[in-house]
């Protein structure tokens, strides 16, 4: 049984470049766990081998991606020096962990995990049938966990699904072989507005396909055609002297998750707070174009340092990839480890030492008497 | 692409001591197959995390298991000079090569998996459940195979279903990887009764909880108890001479898979061959205790040889666990030189060398334009 530290696992599956719901609803609040001190250790996986479950006629699709949520994470202010990044494909032991857990789960049990039956129908598997792996990936999910000792997992409550499924496997195997794997615990934000940024039409999730993404790497002139262009607001709001409702107005909901006192102090002086701002906007006189600027003011308040520090990763790709590879090979022995934990107390570690011989020596004379 | 080499991969779960029924349905087959020269490499795989996806709650027999299966092994005259034997759960690369080869299989078609279908049934999952692992197995299977690069893989009839799966999923990788693995098959026994020998009781299947087997290392008493006490003959065979029947009469069905002409020269030169002693007991006048007796002594001098060789294994089990040792060390080679080829096809061996870098760099570039 692993020690009582406090083990964060995080990660995001390369399937594209990291986008402003990813900044809002995880990277903001890891970068403010990295900082808090409060934790002894922090990985983050780059769920290559997750991806793969429902893109496995696209590998380039991931291949060109690990290299831009990698640079997504430095931008924002993960540092390698407090956190571990790491690729998972490049953890044998996760593999192996995926494999024996799948014994102690049933397929009755994963088909009515609810996060993967929405995510079926979301990805439209009806027609061309249900990847085995993507149907199995909670399991492999549970490896990931597991495997780092991890007991934090900050998700979004979408995934609350996931962590309960990992807690069912490590109950189960700890019953089976003995107190061998850490319960991890679910932590999700407290702050409803961090749970999920709609996309800048005001669906609910950002998509790539969908094209309602702000990516933190988008270049100012991207940013502004997102917002001016396509962000939805209020439809009633035809004048500005109409009344105007904050509820579904993205403009808002995106200023709930980000702006500040100061970012009014500094663009925006007219109102003290967003709260005054959001009464103006009310009562009419407030109009979209006004909201749109201030807004615009804060994502470029935001999103130049992150730019500007990607810009310095980029001219050295080198380094990044040394970070993402001395970042795997510290978790290969991490996750090596629980992996001999959890041969041990399965005893299936025959060729660990010569014991064995001696056991079997006696079970054989045993059977002759 | 691996070369034309004829490359044999066998095995059994590691679940009891080897009965008749494998020696006839496999053990024999596979010493003429070694002995035959005709083949580049013979693996046997003891197969202990397929029977640990049936069994997770009970590691202890699985473990216990394989060294009874080895001797046995060893005892018919399979040589590890020109056979590697070794052990499943030891080769890392299978956890691997499962894990994404299930992206490439449906859940639609591990359902219509009609050996998996009948086992299932077989085991009464309904109750408790099915376990995700055995629900994958077949995945599990096209693993072992592929890994060895194994173009032959003898099996019986009941097999086939899993050497499609396997081949189904050699052909999908290759298509979207590009060729890499190399297709299977399976071979088949010619003989008829080869395939399957009932159990003494006439059931289909020597099965442990039957116990209805007689094992490669039952003693002289046992096997003799077992034709004289429990062996199914012909219920309307009264008296010496009513006629009898062959059809379904046990002694019979292993008269046909193990008696010689020289046997009767031996034990029963009344007859010169199996046809005559058949054709008497049809036409009544032949007794089931004289054919039974003849059928102990052919047990007796089929038995006897691999049970003083097993005796001899057994006063020295360190060597057993070197042989093990030894090939299995072999196999992780074996079956990592495929994984590499894998990783490579699938371009997911982002660390074996640093010309991603570049790769990454380029793209990066080329999406700034």
């Amino acid at each position: 049984m692993a020690d009582q530290k406090q083990i964060i696992l995080t990660g995001d599956r390369p399937t594209g470049r990291l986008h402003l719901g990813h900044y809002v609803g995880s990277l903001k609040r890891r970068v403010e766990l990295q900082n808090s001190g409060l934790y002894d250790e922090i990985n983050i996986l780059i769920a290559d081998d997750q991806a793969l479950t429902d893109n496995a006629d696209n590998p380039a699709k991931i291949r060109d991606n690990i290299i831009n949520v990698v640079l997504d994470y430095l931008s924002v202010g993960l540092d390698p020096e407090k956190v571990t990044i790491c690729v998972q494909s490049a953890l044998p032991a996760l593999h192996a962990l995926t494999f024996y857990y799948l014994n102690l789960v049933t397929t009755a049990r994963l088909s009515r995990n609810p996060t993967v039956k929405a995510e079926i129908q979301m990805r439209g598997f009806a027609d061309e049938g249900l990847p085995a792996g993507f149907f199995c990936y909670p399991v492999s999910q549970a490896a990931d966990i597991t495997a780092f000792d991890a007991n934090v997992v900050p998700v979004g409550e979408d995934q609350l699904p996931m962590i309960e499924q990992t807690r069912e496997i490590v109950e189960k195997f700890n019953k089976v072989y003995g107190e061998t794997l850490v319960l991890p615990k679910a932590v999700i934000p407290e702050n409803e507005t961090q749970r999920r940024l709609p996309g800048v039409d005001g669906k609910a999730k950002m998509s790539k396909s969908l094209g309602n993404c702000i990516y933190l790497s988008d270049d100012p002139k991207t940013v502004k055609k997102q917002v001016n262009g396509h962000m939805f607001t209020d439809p009633q709001h035809l004048q500005i002297s109409d009344p105007g409702h904050i509820e579904g107005n993205v403009v808002f909901t995106y200023l709930d998750a980000l702006c500040t006192d100061a970012h009014f102090a500094e663009f925006l002086p007219d109102y003290a707070n967003l709260e005054e701002m959001k009464d103006h906007y009310r009562r009419g006189g407030l109009g979209d174009g006004t909201c749109k600027k201030f807004l615009i003011n804060i994502l470029e308040e935001t999103l130049s340092p992150i730019r500007a520090e990607r810009a310095k990763w980029e001219n050295d790709i080198g380094a990044v990839y040394d970070i993402l590879q001395a970042g795997t090979a510290k978790a290969v022995e991490t996750t090596n480890a629980t992996l001999a934990r959890v041969r041990k107390a399965m005893r299936i570690n025959y060729f660990e030492d010569r014991s064995i011989i001696k056991e079997w020596d006696k079970l054989l004379k045993a059977a002759k008497q």
